[in-house]
């Protein structure tokens, strides 16, 4: 049963790169001398992408009996096995996964895309998988950058990516309880354009917003923009149905309950490790009536950092809290068609924005006006409105710098307030060295994204010049920055999952003890081991 | 290392009933009249409790070799085998634990009683028995009103009572962070007193507070009276040191992650059935500046559920709701030295609780005026802080009506609001039922005892004559109540737990691939199977 659909038919992303090909900015001279003068970045090692027809393919690993059965269930128009729909569903948006699509690199192309249209298809062609031995891997908006999307595929009779597109309803709202049922599917704006119709927002907005999907924010733990207001996506979910090899989870009853461990959290962060998320129930709250952002400028990481921490224990909270260290304040990032120009001022932009009643966001506005200003903070004219305008292109910038010989990547952590200037200090340094040491001083920028009364975490965006092999220049540093993660006590990823490329260092977070549990709910729930194989738990030593 | 321990030695609690024998309140001849009309209890059917000497108990089962090696770990001053230290770890305080010692069954009383005093003694406890086929029984303040106690004993070479009580430091408070690590051991006002010299609160105040552990309220996921405004106890959890058969397991790098499933939501609620929480660290708060309570009289359930219901979702939230029903209201249950008294007005009373910083209380107590006023509501003086006063005495009164011949005893559910309706009248109509058709028509009362922006939970007070055999009574109105609630849509627990008096309905309520996750999770953390068998999952039809 559908409330309603999307009527729209979201464009599919660049499949070279992020979003919108059309948004693609060119990058002005200006920037060009920064990147040449700063970075060394000649614009000479890179080329354009590869054209679709030129990429070599291998063929696809599944036989006639598997797609006609595969077929039986979803459809025959429901399942695909063209180049451009294998390329398509091939990794996810990381610059890893760009720099190898680039040097033509095909070899994680999912065999068949599968297109179901119900929790009973998506139950059938798990059972299918499970007794033929092919992988599957879920697939939303494409949008991993931790490697959720390549499956460690060997031993396998081949690979489906499972997209849950067509899983797009809008079920039910729940009126009095502010709870809608949602489907996978999803898009983020479609999901805000069905419910806005009713006068209700989800209120999660991250960067992946425009085109990652409902259920890759919950597998994934994705937290938005607004989470100081409305909650990380996890805390929105009140509940879930999953679709296992093993057979279906509803998961639920209440808000909150003493009914054992609590199992929703279990399938939140999984990945698609256990199965595949069919249905969402998430807590709604009435569009806002009134949205203010504004940019502040805090004398110092350090002095916007302890006015943030304030804003959280004391009070009151506004909706958007984010602070640009100096160096990204100087580069000025937050507008990133203006970038190089905001320095001058000196200082650590913020970005702080209230939303609710107009009375609501007065008395907050007040409150926090207060201790932005108590802490030396002074108002950028323009900056927050600024930001909620640009607020998901960064990928976009990414996209061209790398288009043009620069090595460009973000990573994130998050620990307790007390660890929070060491973590900074290490993964700075360690990024630095490892770059340094490899001929290629970078940039490294960082941001307070996300904040809690107990902690915060850390956004970090580094630049540099790209070396021949600029995916083993990248992995280098990317291994020193993660090291120090865990030895400053952050824990790997704050919101973009652990996919395969933070496995190693999810181990150790967890331990030993921590894997095996999760190895033996995968075990419950996923005997043959088809579930996006390798992604969060790795290979088990075992089998 | 400990900053701080306390220096009270708390005493034990009546072993007999709840808390402190002194307080016992004795019943005015109004409310046995009261007992007399209204339910048929002549007072005749209850006797005294046996006296400690009289009660017989079997020969605890372990022998010479076990004890050695259990004070070997432990030290020999820390494993009891005496009889009253048994009988004092011998089930819990529910109204069935309370009739069956009542009638001599002293049948699940653990063999011995093991106080380790550090988190390594607990790990060398469980490996010895798990190599020894003994089973654990984690003790925090003996509070389970669920079965949480009562092992599934057979198979095993004995049990051990592990009573955490020696694990009571206070660790350390990060300040900055605002978090304390503090030892599972600390009962509630031993806790809240060692932080409060340093200025700070927890906020967890569940009726069993006095008694209960911070363990306990970790294992079984508690919900204190303030949770409107500090959150559950599993809110408040933001890390765990957790020993288990295979070994040790440190969760909470950080207050949120993207770190795959949030492995906190896998102990919080287990109840010992994995293992044993050694140390916990929790979010703390300055000690408010300001406490109000207010009791205010609401024209119906309805419509004062409406207005919270408000509170909730528009705010703004005071620290504490609850809302009794029309039938509890009548009786006053609120002020249980008075029962009986207070009906004359007729409605429902609400307890708005306020605290914080005076500008907060202030401003939260006018728009919370403000919608409670709307809804019809009017103050009721000194009832606020009368509740305040007596607020963790309930437990005293039921002891004192059982001993008069009543049945009393309490159960909760949790719903999403449009299931509220339903759920309140199937129960109370369930338990009015059952206990009709057994000749002992009964009073049913309710309360909303904790609120969520999404949903509320149901607290029912049940009181009628006793049977000869009250036990069957009450399991049979208890087996009625339970399927009304999951019939209902409601969770078979808000805050009481699983133990083994709700595995049946637990295990509909996450069904059989639910069940699965939780007993692999079990088969690799406890592969002997030792920890608190019976407990949370029941008995594993493939063992």
């Amino acid at each position: 049963m559908a409330l309603a659909r999307p009527t729209d038919s979201y464009p599919d992303q660049s499949w070279t790169g992020w979003g919108d090909p059309a948004l693609l900015p060119v990058l002005s001279e200006g920037m060009r001398q920064l990147l040449r003068a700063g970075l060394g970045v000649d614009g000479a090692s890179a080329g354009a992408p590869p054209s679709l027809d030129s990429l070599a393919l291998a063929a696809g690993r599944l036989g006639d009996a598997d797609l006609t059965a595969l077929a039986g269930i979803a459809g025959d128009p429901h399942v695909l096995t063209d180049a451009e729909a294998r390329i398509r569903h091939l990794r996810g948006k990381s610059t890893p996964d760009l720099l190898r699509l680039r040097a033509g690199d095909t070899s994680d192309a999912p065999d068949a895309v599968v297109l179901p249209g119900s929790h009973d298809e998506v139950l059938e062609v798990l059972r299918l998988c499970a007794e033929r031995q092919i992988a599957v891997v879920p697939f939303g908006g494409g949008t991993s950058v931790v490697g959720g999307l390549e499956p460690a595929s060997s031993g396998f009779a081949g690979v489906i990516a499972l997209d849950v597109r067509r899983l797009n309803a809008l079920v039910e709202i729940d009126e009095q309880s502010l709870v809608a049922e949602l489907e996978p599917g999803l898009r983020g704006p479609q999901a805000e354009a069905l419910l806005g119709e009713h006068g209700y927002t989800i209120g999660h907005f991250p960067q992946s917003f425009e085109y990652a999907t409902l259920g890759g924010f919950a597998a994934a733990r994705s937290s938005g923009q607004s989470s100081a207001g409305y909650g990380r996506f996890d805390d929105l979910v009140v509940g879930l149905r999953v679709a296992t090899p093993a057979g279906s989870l509803e998961l639920g009853r209440a808000p909150k309950s003493a009914a054992g461990p609590d199992l929703r959290h279990l399938v939140l962060g999984s990945e698609g490790a256990f199965g595949v998320i069919t249905s969402l129930r998430v807590r709604i709250r009435p569009v806002p009536a009134v949205r203010v952002y504004e940019g502040w400028r805090l004398p110092s990481f350090t002095a916007g950092a302890a006015a943030i921490r304030r804003l959280l224990q004391d009070g009151p909270t506004p909706t958007v809290l984010r602070l640009s260290d100096e160096a990204e304040t100087a580069l000025n990032l937050a507008r990133p068609d203006e970038v190089g120009s905001g320095g001058e001022d000196g200082g650590c932009l913020a970005i702080v924005g209230y939303e609710g009643s107009a009375a609501t966001v007065e008395s907050t506005r007040a409150g926090a006006t207060e201790i932005l200003a108590g802490a030396g903070g002074t108002v950028v004219p323009d900056a927050g409105e600024h930001w909620a305008r640009e607020r998901f292109r960064g990928p976009y910038l990414r996209d061209a710098l790398l288009g043009e010989g620069a090595l460009v990547e973000t990573l994130e952590t998050v620990a307790f307030w007390s660890a929070l200037d060491g973590l900074y200090a290490r993964v700075t340094g360690a990024l630095r060295e490892s770059l340094t040491a490899q001929g290629t001083p970078p940039v490294v920028l960082c941001h307070i994204s996300h904040v809690y009364p107990t902690g915060a975490s850390l956004y970090f965006t580094v630049a540099c010049a790209q070396l021949p092999d600029p995916l083993a220049q990248w992995q280098r540093a990317k291994a020193a920055a993660s090291d120090a993660i865990l030895a400053a006590g952050g824990s790997i990823t704050h919101h973009h999952g652990v996919g395969r490329d933070h496995v190693r260092w999810y181990e150790q977070e967890i331990g030993p003890i921590g894997v095996a549990a999760l190895r033996a709910v995968k075990g419950a729930l996923d005997p043959a081991g088809i579930m996006n194989p390798g992604v969060l738990l790795g290979a088990d030593p075992s089998s």
